[in-house]
């Protein structure tokens, strides 16, 4: 399996659908295969190899996508670059891939004047665009000017489905980035995966809107276009503009952010707009709730699936796909099992164990960590013995996540492994209490978080930023708290900031929070 | 990706759906899985060990799916046999497999007792129902007690997913059966592009009607497992029983040959049976006529897929699935679309190529051979290095059949490459020439072959077996097929028979028509 077989197919079967729609351009799979093959051959002309790797910064876009099919073609190795990253930690991960060649969107200059002030090992810049940076002391080219020196004349080179073809770089929640190498073999099972459970065909249309430097959306790069699908590229996230795209491309499927559903259900125009095409929205990356998912069912009226994945897995573990008998349940049931954390993606095999590594009982009360094995999972970290050892366990991946299980076999994530509070020898799983800070309309955002304490061993706090304008104290928050948690749930004390600390990919960062109580 | 991980799958989710339905007995998959854990512990406890043969003689039965998953647990090789083989062919398989012990239903009895007048490798005989041939040489145990004796601690070996899972013996159409192993890999990578191209789920019936020791209903043993679907076994085929399975059982699916569609849509009853559950059917191992779809599409209320494989290859190649802009064609055009051989079935690299190696033009005119490659396909045959020599060439299987290709990318098959005849330097493809003789209302069955013309090198030749009671004459023949075929491919003689020659598996044996004319 590899991974440009699947646009081989495309040509094949669908030579002239059009596969990719970004702005004004329209392209027939036959022409962006053409476009492949030649910058496939201006980078074969530079020397890169089978195992080189290669970088890409831009906003989703056709030359995205390309650059994917590119370098799937070279057998080198893409590294996809999150473009909210600071230039010191781009520079960090083109270090630590060692990129030979950056492909960059012209708007993206300022950051690559920056990331070269830093030690990189790239080679070349191949701009999106206009060429930018005169006197850069590396080659530059525009994309055009290198298409056509590529020539018509690229063969891919032979290549084994456990070549890396893609490495993603995940902040996590501590420490330096680390990379995550997948192969042709991880990509592919995951897509034709995909293309089972979500029945994708030909008559897909997939909205790009999340981001393609990270998973959530590049899988749907390789299945729609395995199955001859059309890809729109929505460059950037923004609620109108994407219910106006849905309306003309007919967009059929996307996986969004649940703040990204949020806001399109909320938008003043949203019943405006024909939003007839739609199939299946799925979200993915923080919890949902049922209200939300009502919400998203009843306004787009399509189908509504909660997705749970990790970049180590390509991604998805479990889909919140409902069971043929759940399907005859009332609304309500149906819009609490799809608001839960899913079932096992196939392929993927998936425990939820205790500390002996025994699965938890499926009583949705006992918390065991989810481990994962299967077609789809990193064989291990970039250069990073250390941590790979840390993670797999006798071939199992351990999340870090912790999960309750239903009697259908449907989990839900309670928090991540260390986030739990241990308190007076009682769990605290700090979503749950966050969860009931988000309840109070007075906060906008809540971290919940463990500190030292003499006598429990640790004691829960909590930081929030209070919504705009909103005045509101500690004491009315722990009141607000003790009529809906446990005692030993509620935060000994209260932070309020402007804002939360965040990591490079956007997500809370805790560490920040608990750091400067444990000294 | 091993076997069982199917079977385990369903266990997890779905383990108190009923998984297999055979006569009265109706079993959920985590008693199917107990049964088949006991069997695994009983083989083990006899010295079964990965890569060991085992060989089953049975019609569709809840223990030939256990017997599946039974070899898989154990690392052993699954041997299917065909009921139909005369018991010197199946000891010759037995022989050439190396198998160690046989599963077999007791009605067998009388052939096993044959084979065993051969020279085999069996240790054991398994019985499923009562346990026969007393006072035989070989351990002989019935399944009830095998199953008591295996117990309940037996633990899967580790296997790699290149460890061989199934050897099917292929007849061919010439010389002696040869085996063809298929690995873990082969059979669970095409069971997940069936999920993906058939768009199964766990709301799904298989009828298992054709014959399960055949891929062409094998397969979905691991595919519907895998989506937690049910099986319905329907030993043996006869159309009012099968159409009363349907109702009964509300199957969905199933996959049948072309006669037995026949049968179905011509039974005098089948408006009387609610068949609303059948959402598809499908058929391969013969062409079939637009007409007859029609008709099944029409009398079925359900969608057709015209399917095309080989053992070799797991077996489909193609399937007639319609691309989303053919299904705005009118209903006549549709027909003829889903009456075709298809398109490449997901994961499958589909060729068909000059002699040069060169794809044919999609004409539908110019015809050359078909060659694929993908992770479906045998890595070549059981202890037969030359004629896996002889079947691959850089990577691709030549499969023998040759097809034309229309615009759209949907090959239709013209004929085995063997049964071209070369007439005055014009090929004649027999099936053309078959399908023509089928249109005269006194042939019941009809096969052309080449024999040697010192003028043209080769003539064209018909045997054909006429209906029941018909009287016709060769000129009569001749008259009515130059009606509708070009001079050069009508036959320049018509032999009489009373039925035509056949091949173990039921294939028309044209070599035993053709070799008494080359001497």
């Amino acid at each position: 399996m590899n991974i440009l077989d699947t646009l081989d197919r495309a040509v094949h079967l669908h030579p002239d659908n059009v596969g990719v729609v970004d702005g004004d351009r329209r392209l027939p799979y036959a022409e962006v295969a053409d476009r492949v093959h030649r910058l496939s051959g201006f980078l074969a002309r530079r020397g890169i190899t089978p195992g080189d790797r290669l970088s890409i910064l831009d906003h989703n876009s056709l030359e995205f996508l390309e650059t994917y099919y590119t370098a799937a073609g070279l057998g080198a190795v893409l590294n996809p670059l999150n473009v909210r990253l600071t230039p010191k930690d781009l520079a960090f991960i083109l270090q630590d891939a060692g990129s030979r060649w950056l492909v960059v969107r012209d708007r993206f200059a300022p950051v690559v004047d920056a990331i070269l002030e830093e030690k990189t090992p790239v080679e070349g810049l191949l701009w999106l665009g206009e060429a930018a940076l005169p006197g850069c002391r590396l080659e530059s080219i525009p994309l055009d000017a290198a298409l056509a020196e590529g020539g018509t004349d690229f063969r891919p080179p032979p290549l084994g489905e456990e070549a890396v073809a893609h490495l993603y770089y995940t902040s996590g929640t501590s420490g330096l980035p680390k990379g995550v190498p997948l192969t042709h073999r991880n990509v592919c099972v995951h897509a034709l995966a995909a293309v089972a459970e979500f029945h994708l065909t030909d008559a897909d249309v997939w909205g790009h809107i999340a981001p393609m430097f990270h998973l959530a959306d590049a899988w749907a790069t390789f299945a729609v276009t395995w199955v001859g699908g059309r890809h729109v590229m929505v460059p950037r996230f923004e609620a109108g503009g994407v219910l106006e795209a849905v309306e003309r491309h007919r967009i059929t499927l996307s996986n969004l952010i649940p703040t990204m559903l949020n806001l399109m259900v909320r938008h003043p125009d949203v019943n405006r707009y024909d939003l007839g095409s739609l199939r299946v929205l799925l979200s993915g990356g923080a919890p949902i709730a049922p209200e939300v998912v009502r919400r998203v069912v009843e306004t787009f009226g399509c189908d509504y699936i909660q997705t749970y994945g990790m970049t180590e897995t390509s991604p998805y573990l479990t889909v919140s796909v409902l069971k043929a008998h759940l399907e005859d349940l009332d609304l309500e049931t149906r819009l609490e099992y799809k608001a839960k954390t899913g079932r096992p993606f196939i392929t993927v095999c998936l425990e939820v164990v205790d500390e002996a590594g025994r699965p938890v009982a499926r009583d949705e009360k006992q918390v065991g960590e989810i481990r994962v094995r299967g077609e789809t999972i990193t064989a291990g970290y970039w250069n990073r013995p250390d941590e790979t050892r840390e993670a797999f366990e006798d071939g199992w991946l351990k999340t870090g996540d912790m999960a309750v299980v239903d009697a259908e076999g449907y989990i839900t994530i309670v928090d991540r492994k260390k986030d739990v509070i241990l308190s007076g020898g009682e769990n605290v799983y700090s979503i749950e209490v966050e969860n009931a800070l988000y309840e109070h309309p007075g906060i906008l955002e809540a971290a919940v978080f463990g500190v030292p304490d003499a006598t429990w061993g640790e004691a829960v706090r909590a930081a929030v930023v209070p919504r705009p304008g909103v005045q509101i104290s500690e004491a009315e928050i722990l009141t607000f708290l003790k009529e809906n948690l446990a005692g030993f749930k509620v935060p000994r004390a209260v932070d309020f900031l402007d804002a939360l600390p965040r990591t490079g990919s956007g997500k809370i960062y805790k560490k920040a929070l608990r750091d400067p109580f444990w000294g």
